[in-house]
């Protein structure tokens, strides 16, 4: 991360650098990445048949929503590792691992398991 | 990262997460994201006129855009990392620092200036 | 829209018309709508600084974005026209108009006042 | 559309209506859509594993993503109807029927064709 903000600042790009130009820099590169596998169907895990030249352009785009997300926390001054540590400790809390086993229901169907297991 | 492998794994959602899914979850994160800027009008760096409620939920939307970005990453067996440390390497070269300072005009400009120093 | 869809058949571009595929493909040309608008800080109605050809830009990205909003449609079945005038009447009722002007709060605030009226 | 116009201005909701607000309403509506297929794998056209509620849910969210489709046209003062007409011509002399017969192939592969055909 160090490496992309002394990036900018030496270019001089932190005018630019607003949230909301920042936001629609990451939208655009979600685009970017979505027209990679849009007329493809489904795809396996691995893209086993990707030519390297597509799997370099997706390495070159998902690196580029990768930096959006952390230039647009930075201008937010959102400390994003704090931010996902916080997250993940609560997910570990509302999906706990040996009830979801298999499945991807959300928070609301724990709520009765919790509450039974509350008493 | 490690966190969120296990994490997953832990919960067996792994069968879930082929390429277009996560890629479909990311761009719906990223309109969450959205969803908190959108009526504001243009957004000071640092939100100084935001509550602390939005910032977390920011944090939250913020979070789930990179999980999901790592996630598809991993799903499509691309090594983030080593991406990221590539495109700033060509970044470094397309765009010298010296050159585009106050500027976000493109690779085409410097094209004369390469050929220029190259001689 | 029926020029639209002419358009396609003419062409056999129908096997590649499937929902996730169209999805994906209005994600990008969302994407490269927000390219034309992400390092302009905030923008004014009618676009007063832009232009001609970024204003035909804008036109031909607004035109990708619909096309595709429509096809997804189709490939889905979904009756597109009905579907916006079943919203229009709900959010009529939803948003009565002599009690929101001036305000973009959501459906909940009226709860109370629905009740009042309806005694 | 008139009717759109008709109800937004009632409501006096003009004056959040600026670009881009509008585009990033339409970012989030693109992403709730995109949440309705997140986890589904590949969808078949005409959607026949899809509850009468998910239909329906989609209809919504089709509207949404065109009324802000139409509403950031409209903020941005241009014809989306005339560049409609004007980008489908474009498009009908780029891929001529005969040629592109089961192919998505772009631009670039006709212009030999082209060469060939104006000689």
């Amino acid at each position: 991360r160090q490496m992309m903000v002394n990036f900018r600042e030496e270019r001089g790009w932190g005018k630019y650098h607003t949230p909301r130009n920042l936001l629609l820099a990451l939208v655009a590169e979600v685009g970017e990445l979505s027209e990679l596998f849009q007329w493809k169907g489904e795809v396996s895990n691995g893209l086993p048949d990707w030519s390297e030249k597509e799997k370099s352009d997706l390495g070159d785009e998902l690196t580029d929503v990768l930096v959006y997300t952390v230039g647009l926390a930075n201008a937010c001054h959102v400390d994003l590792p704090a931010a996902v540590i916080k997250k993940m400790e609560q997910n570990a809390k509302k999906y706990p691992a040996e009830r979801v086993f298999g499945s991807v229901k959300k928070y609301h169907a724990y709520e009765e398991w919790k509450q039974e297991n509350s008493e």
